[in-house]
């Protein structure tokens, strides 16, 4: 057997004036400000709405349905979901799009859990699992630590 | 200088009936079974073998020799590991794939350490490091918190 | 309005004798040794320099500045960050990057933090988020931990 292919790309998305996507993405169905800049392998998905001079480093992924403010950063490799309990198949599931300020700047890795609120000019640090609402102008650092099992 | 290229892509891998595949993938000497899909930027290595309805999701990475049974779901990026300590040039490295159930949900950003088992049904959280065997039906979440530094 | 496109692919980079590189990379102003292997959608940025016989794997991203000594493992989707607070549009940023020894092995979805100094020989698990520099020979993992809600 062979396999049908899924077309990546740009497609049905709308850009404000002067935005800079890079050639490797996948986009569809969203709509950003001006000012953009979407980094290669970043994947944003449909009903996603972004605002002007946001950028979004490679390899990060916005799902679908979520709307991100003004002047925002987010990291590379970042994750974000709308799915609490995601299941092959599953027809009726609930989509909770987490939700981002502007001014907000989200570090390398971490992973946005469904339905948080990220506040204005609130700070993610980098690895940080965002499991619950962040207050603007908030600092949030992952708890965990390293372990050191061996030094000399 | 200039470098040698390796080319990407689908090679050496059988598909079962009705699987989706994207246009930019790294898939080698694997097997899968009806009605998969395999998102962008993914890479599934050699001797993986893959059940039927399976999702991969984008920027995710099945390693050398892991199994994954039927109906389950990888989320965004996703990372499988299956060498304790993975060194340049080593020539006999024990590889020790994950084996991962049928009905599972892996959440985006998770890593599956090697020689792990995860049973039927079970649900790992996103941005979870998963260190040792999950029984079948079992919720696993990260320990990890947001520990916060400045809130107004 | 229409966007403009960012062309990914290898631009302005110095390679040494036998290197390997994905046809699907982000690599530009970089200096490599001999006999590197970069896998699919790696990107490294500007005034990177890294030894020889140094393994990136796929999905990951060394960021801007950072040095990288020889016989380096870095694992898939490992990231690595060079700015504390990076913001949108700031000019006058501080650039930290981290910087990598020799012999040294970083497992996948690991998260280098910006200025850390990983020492040669030293051994960064999985999923772990590098904090603070690393002595060489050391053995490092992330203190969290899987935390079950429902078991069987």
């Amino acid at each position: 057997m062979t396999h049908k292919k899924l077309i990546t790309g740009v497609r049905d998305t709308s850009f404000g004036e002067n935005c800079l996507v890079a050639d490797s993405v996948n986009i569809y169905e969203a709509t950003f400000g001006n000012d953009c800049f979407i980094g290669p392998w970043v994947e944003v998905q449909a009903r996603v709405v972004i605002g002007s001079r946001v950028r979004l480093q490679s390899h990060s992924l916005i799902c679908e349905g979520m709307t991100i403010g003004d002047d925002t950063f987010i990291g590379h490799g970042v994750m974000t979901a709308n799915s609490k309990y995601p299941k092959v198949g599953l027809k009726d599931w609930e989509c909770l799009p987490p939700k981002i300020g502007s001014g907000v700047s989200i570090g390398s890795n971490a992973t946005i859990l469904p339905g948080v609120n990220i506040g204005d000019n609130s700070v993610i640090g980098a690895g940080c699992v965002v499991s619950k609402d962040v207050p603007k102008n908030s600092v949030v650092v992952s708890s965990s630590r390293m372990r050191f099992l061996e030094e000399q």
